[in-house]
């Protein structure tokens, strides 16, 4: 999985570790998953940067968090085979279903960091994620999750869903735009970001907290 | 500034180059400003993780925060004197007493990290950022801005400012805490998280857009 031999073992071993099967936090891979999750953060903010080279900062950090994102990493982590490696609470029917693999995933580029340094890290998420999990052109076309579950969530149950500006400021000589997520023509959530795209993608994921559908 | 000489100062010249001074975007720093985010995100990350090694992730996200916030990042640069190297629109008064300096600063950590590669970047915000500039223990001291900020403003203006936990949901077996920010007795804002006091800070960071006090 890895495509090198881990210099230190125990290290692999607590990024495998979901805090429900360990008492002590620092034997769980909680801290490791703090510090994969901003070296996968910049490995891929650089991938994106090179590969893109006359595209915006906006488009850029759009990309990422497709690429990054909660259930992105964790579809790749169960198709790398995370899930099997991955220690927890197995009488626990909901950790099976959660998304704490991708998770395990940031815990294990947190891991090979430490292990192995940036540039290793940087092949290793290279090769061992991005090549072979993320479509790059497919992923360009997708629109980014929230708003595609929240859309799919209102079909399945028979509400209106829609996105509306609900304000506009400036801060700094830059415009600040307030989306609300209204369902059935209740406003449920608002985000505010530079751009009306960023905006309703946050109204949309805070709208998926506040009505429980995080799975 | 850097401590070394630098390799491509094509680059460099990007990095201090706001939008306001090109016509071009390509030839402004916003590019490399989401670069240089992420590759600091990743050191102070790294940082901070070994520095504290019996801290929990909450401890070492908040912290780091508390280092790469807009505000913090912009009063580093003042100090670093960025301020005069940024080339942007100087009949803009309003530019100049902004947080534009801040954004100049991640730019340059871009840049450094495409000219010299991770580790001398490493070095760099070690010794030109963090040792002179961040004062960890006054910072594990300092409640995270954006409460103290609102509660400045609130002080100021005779407002009753208070953080009200309005709802506790379950999510893959975590709890997630949605805490409003109530001015005057009045719902102005609410934010989510995973614990009470980083709900609070969203709650509070989204008032203070909400309410126009961004600077």
């Amino acid at each position: 999985m890895l495509g090198f031999p881990p210099g230190n073992f125990a290290l692999y071993e607590v990024a495998l570790s979901h805090r429900s099967s360990k008492e002590k936090f620092l034997e769980s891979n909680e801290r490791l998953e703090y510090l994969g999750d901003a070296i996968l953060g910049a490995i891929v903010g650089d991938y994106l940067f090179k590969k893109y080279p006359y595209k915006t900062e906006g488009y850029l950090t759009e990309m990422r968090s497709k690429i990054v994102n909660r259930q992105q990493l964790n579809d790749i982590a169960i198709k790398m085979g995370l899930r099997k490696l991955t220690i927890y609470d197995k009488y626990n029917s909901f950790l099976k279903i959660s998304q704490i693999f991708g998770n395990t995933l940031e815990a294990l580029v947190g891991a090979v960091y430490l292990d192995k340094g940036y540039t290793k890290t940087q092949q290793f998420v290279h090769k061992r994620i991005l090549m072979p999990y993320i479509d790059m052109d497919q992923l360009e076309a997708v629109e980014m999750n929230h708003k595609n579950k929240l859309y799919g969530w209102a079909n399945k149950n028979g509400k209106t869903l829609e996105f509306e500006l609900l304000e506009e400021q400036v801060d700094n000589g830059r415009r600040i735009f307030t989306v609300g997520a209204v369902v059935d023509g209740e406003l449920i959530c608002s985000g505010k970001a530079f751009n009306k795209k960023d905006a309703s993608q946050i109204a949309a994921q805070q709208a998926i907290i506040q009505l429980g559908l995080t799975e």
